[in-house]
């Protein structure tokens, strides 16, 4: 398993501080990442991501949503995604993955080599990558593995 | 029943021209009023209307959407529409509904006093309103309505 | 278009008096061939012949639902029918259709060459069949077919 | 957290000899109550437990159904519940719980106080039940109990 990349982020939602991996260090981590006008993270990612931090709002899981712009950049804005964050009523921490000049791939992604959006990645305690979902991830799947990484013994 | 007010239209896609209630006379027209980041819209409303516009292409309904942004104004730009229209692929013609300066409502909206956001509107051959539906429609009660107007006889 | 053939059927629930097409003459019907222990019928036909019965109860449309059973003939006895429509609150007159001795596929199944379940036919006012198709139909498609037929001139 | 109490099962599907918790001790155990004419169970409960086997088909969960008949005895036979069973592609194991004489409720939902149709429990290797849910359940939840459970220590 390879140790899970830091993240890189221009401007955050739903929380007060900049979040990063490595202050994160010892807790389960579930990265989205998302676009706001991705047919599929619309109807079933962001929606699940939500529902995962609904669910283990007990546990010691950080949920870290990602928008990962890589076309249409003119159309997804901090400014939209600010008012797309609201009608959806997300709540979990959102970051937008810092835009490389020249390059249509911002930073985050270009790291973890995401093929696409949605992709759902779960960190481990030690920091590494323990799962790396692309496309429609099962729900059942998803709670599963998460719970299975909740119980691993705390480094 | 009420004659269904001109649409006031500030930019065309889907379509090589702009489109009229006046010239679409005697045709009767399924008009939806949206927002892309309105979630009934995006998850009922406006599939629907592609169904809508798949099911009866050799009839003679016009189908017009409408993007009726009266709220998040920054975030629903004509550049965020387009890359809307074609990551869900739609393919019926969409009018941008003229802003009104000052006020956040647009003119059409107002117009025909649309309560928000999907409105599903269909307009007769005489011109005159037929269904004005706000909210989550029955695509079974739509098919039949839109079936019954082209049932019925031409001026 | 073909004349409908006259149902048979050896059992009514829903109904306080028999029904027959011939009598029905005049009046479009919607005949839907279901089994109660098929999963199409169960999770789209059934519920959306539901559906047209209500949404059309104040038309002159004539619902029919028949159990039309071509295997598994001792799972899917009157008795088990009578429990699946109450537990499905299901409302509209329904037949089972008339078994044939040493036959699996049931009489009026056979008579319309029926490939399977479900299957929805549409009768027109006429006594021809408007529509056959089989397996999962579109809500906005029959609720079209429905009104056109309704919107065509009586005798 | 309670003891499970043993299963009372008059008959068998889907595996070559009977299951007793007693000899499952030290594997956890899902187990799902349903009736094949309870449409929450039909739609959700039952999918929702062939996915949890199909899921965790190589870890020591054992998943039994139980189907507990407590009303319409006479529609939901073990001849019925056979085609429904093979209609609907059903592989976990599924027991026919026990009818008691002179009582609608039959044996293990008696000892379980179960409240109804779908149900669905989770017993810990220690034998404990360790979740009782009753009606819809979400596939996220179970997933994250379930794999909880098997990360637990083994005796």
């Amino acid at each position: 398993m390879a140790l899970a990349p830091e993240i890189v982020v221009s401007r955050w939602f739903n929380t007060s501080e900049p979040l990063t991996l490595s202050s994160l260090r010892g807790r389960p981590v579930l990265l989205h990442a998302f676009q706001m006008l991705c047919p599929g993270c619309v109807a079933h990612g962001t929606p699940q991501t939500q529902r995962a931090f609904d669910l283990f709002r007990h546990s010691d899981l950080q949920v870290v949503g990602l928008h990962t712009v890589f076309e249409h950049h003119a159309a997804m804005t901090p400014v939209s995604l600010e008012a797309f964050i609201h009608e959806y009523r997300l709540t979990f921490p959102i970051g937008v993955d810092e835009a490389v000049e020249g390059v249509s791939m911002p930073a985050t992604m270009e790291r973890y080599g995401m093929q696409g959006t949605p992709t759902s990645i779960l960190i481990g305690r030690n920091g590494n990558i323990v799962h790396h979902g692309f496309g429609q991830q099962s729900d059942m799947a998803l709670g599963a593995i998460i719970a299975a990484e909740l119980a691993a013994p705390r480094g």
